[in-house]
């Protein structure tokens, strides 16, 4: 009835289901899922993400798919473990889904281009890479407004809000886009802050990058 | 202390929330913000909203953006009036929040490039149109293969997760991108049935297409 986690290492929506499980410290196999040899691709792994990607997860008899949903059911499954990661009160649990609306409606698909342009599997020429800068930097122009008000997205504590948020930052970091975080003080001090968690640090100790 | 929908008419985001409270029969006051005027630009609207899109939505003091947060606060909210649009046991409420993701991260980007396409709001050559027309056709695929399963992407009831989609396979419908659609026979009797819904109609009775 163990947890099980397929993926690969390096993968940004591994990190974002790893890092949740260690928040929650809830243990777990890592089954590795050969993506050179197409694995993801075949009949067994399909049957667990009919998408071909990973990760895909078990915990007993349930199995689920696309990171951000696999992580809003660890967190409320094994709500009295580790940090809690969802608001209790339901006003301020409204509040946390608007900033998980917005990690994945704007910021994930603003960074995620950026991204895919940094590991070159999209061409982008300049006018490209300028015209997503633009749509990052005017995210975190309100990002940093809110963090100015708020520590965290939805409030005082960490939640999955930001958690969603820590692997594409981690990637960016090592490219130009850095300079869209650094050079806003309150966005700053919160990348420092995800970066730093130690279950974030124990899901990337085997980064590839 | 009534709910408000700040928005226009003709917005796919508006019409998710109104089909969501015509749903749980929630009355409320709708509020047309004049986008040709940029009021979604002025500081009043932006303090509702501080990406400055529409729609905004408050509920007495409560004050939220972004469509699929705002249908998540009014079926918990008023969980006990009209359709039941969440899964009540847990583990079925981690099925829809998968197809709630499959939604946010594939249908809503493969379908938004083709209707913003078909609105000439970004150049769309052949190529493009061919890119993501794949792209929703590899998605349409695995849905079809769902709904074999089940009559609804969560399981046996409509659900917000269904509900999600309705919007942009309405725009879709009218555009050449309709045949993807109907030449998938249960997806196309899924379709025919989230068109057909009562509160669906009365959302877009006022439809300027």
């Amino acid at each position: 009835m163990a947890v099980k986690v397929y993926g690969f290492i390096g993968s940004n929506a591994v990190y974002r289901v790893l890092a949740t499980l260690y928040e929650k410290n809830v243990d777990f196999e890592f089954v590795t899922v050969n993506m050179g040899g197409m694995e993801h691709r075949r009949p067994r792994f399909l049957a667990r993400n009919p998408f071909g990607q990973v990760p895909a997860f078990e915990d007993g008899d349930v199995t689920l798919y696309e990171s951000r949903a696999i992580t809003q059911y660890i967190a409320r499954k094994y709500a009295s473990k580790g940090t809690e990661l969802m608001m209790k009160d339901p006003l301020q649990m409204a509040i946390q889904t608007v900033w998980m609306e917005v990690e994945n409606q704007k910021f994930d698909r603003a960074s995620w281009k950026l991204m895919e342009i940094a590991m070159r599997r999209v061409r982008g020429g300049p006018e490209l890479v300028a015209e997503y800068e633009k749509k990052l930097s005017d995210v975190l122009d309100v990002y940093e407004a809110r963090l100015k008000e708020n520590k965290y997205l939805a409030g005082d504590s960490f939640t999955l809000a930001d958690l969603h948020h820590t692997p594409n930052i981690y990637f960016l970091m090592s490219t130009r886009v850095k300079r869209l975080f650094e050079s806003r003080p309150h966005v700053r001090a919160w990348v420092a802050d995800l970066l730093s968690r130690p279950a974030w640090l124990k899901a990337t100790s085997l980064s590839p990058w």
